[in-house]
């Protein structure tokens, strides 16, 4: 979340991906994909198995779990298309189990499916998905889950249809800051927090400024200065790229505002020849629905 | 404050400096020390001299100015001596002009007071002076100042009766830092932000964990290490260096674990035969204080 890199997220209402779960005579994890990515379906090199079977590994279970997964968030989008794999599995898998692991215990396992998709363990996205709202992950190791209430929020959300790759966008992160700029970050994260605690809609615009990632990552994202100045001028409180891009999100107080950016943003990757999609949504407060 | 170096700071209620103003028929600034710590007296090399040469350009005035200062913050300790003297020179002129000025002027004013002090204008002191309770800077250029409601604190400061330049202080620090360091940081600030404004003392604990300027800073004050374990031992919240030093400071729920700290600390210096003034006191929530 723009200046919260690696700490602040947010879940959003759409998209989401559809999933089921039951037990079944056959043991271990059984995964079915019912869409058309053609993701992996050996546990052990898919994001919800790995999930799944890091649970496993703390319930003793007689019987196998057969998981069904129709994905709509496309995966390298941005939108955070692991995290909700991972968290999925592991909060559908917990109601079979009558609950018995805590949202905390939950986030560790699904940990284990970032780690499969990115190579390291972050819960910035699992968090939200699980807890919902705003959730600040204050510490990883070990794991310190803050979650923040946030006024409503409209979200406008463009997923322009090329490919960042999440190791692509870490690599090209300086490692070395300078003091300074790491100053001008934590005043705006602070800001941010403040600003949605105390449901300060222009202390949280004015926050939204990220010095750091986004001069470095935006530049893998075309167009992404213009969406951001004309959705500005379309009344957005602010935004920046979703998680390591190429999706860009964009938060607005008023839904006619959001619906604004959606056709700034069309505009723009029209022109740009780009096909793209654009959800307009809202923060999710919940976390994972639950439904039947 | 710890993790929120350079944008979060607060007042408190103990030590205090005060100080007396009036119109009079000599033009210009006159100032009149009460105390016998001997600082200038020309009103361009002094800081509230400074502060309110600043506000002056601003006000036409017929009549000249008196102010009569009382320091009981002694300059170098780290208490934000300066930044009493600036706050306290302006708020009370913008008194006796009616109140003329908002708050935001006089932190505007004031930083030339610190500019004076320090060579940097900076209000992450002067604003907590104005505004009492917790404040944040979350932006200098242009001026953005954010105050944050906190619940109930007592605050434990000892000041060794060493100097600790605040130039020193200030060239001593790392101006390249890690990427990885700066998000420790910025989770802790946004935890505290967060503790702060929910009232939640057991997340103010654990976010006031400062990864990048106190393990520089603090070797310049002996006996650190030693009273941040021992003040923790006895129930402290948390703490850190106040201002650039050599003042400590460490934040309690209760009263009385604020007290068991002042003993720590008092220990600590004894046994070093460090001649140091222990202050008990709580966080100030109102800014300067009127009499009369």
């Amino acid at each position: 979340m723009v200046c919260g890199f690696d700490v602040l997220g947010f879940a959003v209402n759409d998209p989401y991906d559809k999933m089921s779960i039951c037990f079944t005579d056959k043991p271990g994890i059984t995964i079915i994909n019912e869409d058309a990515y053609g993701l992996p379906t050996d546990p052990e090199k898919n994001v919800a198995g790995a999930a799944l079977l890091a649970m496993l590994e703390e319930v003793d279970l007689e019987q196998g779990l057969e998981l069904r997964i129709c994905k709509y968030i496309k995966p390298g989008s941005g939108v955070g298309s692991s995290a909700a794999s991972a968290a999925g599995a592991v909060v559908a898998a917990n109601r079979l189990l009558n609950d018995r692991f805590s949202k905390e215990d939950l986030v560790r396992f699904a940990m284990n499916g970032e780690k499969l998709a990115s190579g390291v363990k972050h819960a910035d996205n699992i968090a939200p998905c699980i807890y919902g709202g705003v959730t600040l992950i204050r510490s990883i190791f070990p794991l310190d889950i803050v979650q923040l209430a946030a006024p409503e929020l409209y979200v406008t959300i463009v997923h322009p249809q090329i490919e960042v790759r999440t190791a692509d966008a870490r690599s090209i992160l300086k490692q070395g800051i300078l003091l300074k700029d790491a100053i001008r970050q934590w005043g705006n994260i602070a800001g941010l927090v403040a600003g949605l605690l105390k449901s300060d809609y222009e202390l949280i615009g004015r926050s939204l400024e990220d010095v750091l990632i986004e001069p470095v990552r935006s530049i893998l994202i075309p167009g992404f200065d213009t969406i951001k100045q004309r959705s500005k001028e379309a009344g957005a409180l602010g935004g920046g790229i979703s998680g390591s891009g190429p999706s860009i999100f964009m938060l607005s107080k008023e839904e006619a505002t959001a619906k604004a950016i959606e056709q700034e943003m069309h505009s723009v990757y029209e022109k740009l020849g780009l096909e793209h999609h654009i959800y307009v949504t809202t923060i999710n407060q919940t976390g994972i629905i639950f439904t039947n």
